[in-house]
């Protein structure tokens, strides 16, 4: 087994795959509700036989996270 | 209103602030379960008044989000 | 209103915008001089309405700036 | 000489610098107008001698870079 | 000559170029042995006259990398 | 076991580890020779219990890495 030093592993099933000369945009529906988007290369889509239905973790480094907040005229 | 290119945006509610000199960690308890952690500066965690309890969100831009599967002997 | 962590915000218009199948890469002429290309899914460039001369602002996370000096020999 | 294949470079003069443990915030102002923020290692920062006043150039991959816009209702 | 903060360049040569419709992929040969990944744009590659055998340096600003470790049953 | 989309997976030692408060910098000595400096945060590298000697991977999505080129005027 591999554990990695991403903090964010979010697990769900694909929804979509649509796959362009380089990158392929992959969809994830997410177990506890809400969607995650993600980009990879098509190698690797490929590579990982990602497909509608499979299931998947969508894993996110914290430092690429930000967080946003509503406010009132800010 | 403002709207941004980032694909992912994930409500949920602060879990637990980390100040250091520089950066600032931030735990979300999102709102479908599970938690997010994101690395934010320390100036922007104060200037958002991030604090236990407050409502947020994780924003997260698509080509940052990796994809993981289980698999046998790979 | 929304308040985003990200610390850079550039306010510019859109000056030249070329979709792939994925990704659409756009060009933005900023406000005071210089410009900045900005790689987002195509998907958002499209829902986002992006189009040449639309007023637009460059978001980018701190962590994500790197800095370059020129120096003698090194 | 070095090419880099980043596409964003932004010539400035260091405003100001806050080390940290492992990270160091610098905030450049850009010769355009308006700043930058930038988080690197200590030990670049320190490598770089970068301080107040010193000529340098904040670099940022295309990818890295999120657009925004103002919105009604959105 | 120019200095970037970012701590991690590899040096090597082109061994395979994708290129697609906004984005291309770079596979770099390592000196030491194993290669490397990059996507950038189809314009700086273009512009940076990429084709393989040319001699290339992979930078990576340290934020970006993650850590994994084999174990047991985590 | 798991599999991850991710493009580049260095594998080495651990040389350095140096924490701050939030983050962790880590330098791996790649068993193909030069080395790779990492960021991640405190707690990851703790519940890793990264330290000197330990046997590592350094993981890099590759949109993250980009290229450099030496030349003449440019």
């Amino acid at each position: 087994m591999m554990k990695i030093s991403a903090r964010n592993v979010l697990k769900g099933k694909v929804k979509k795959v649509t796959p362009g000369a380089v990158n392929t945009e992959v969809v994830v529906e997410l177990a506890g509700g809400g969607q995650i988007v993600s980009i990879i290369t098509k190698e690797s889509a490929e590579g990982m036989k990602i497909a509608v239905g499979k299931e998947i973790a969508a894993v996110i480094k914290a430092s690429n996270v930000m967080l946003a907040i509503d406010c009132e005229g800010c």
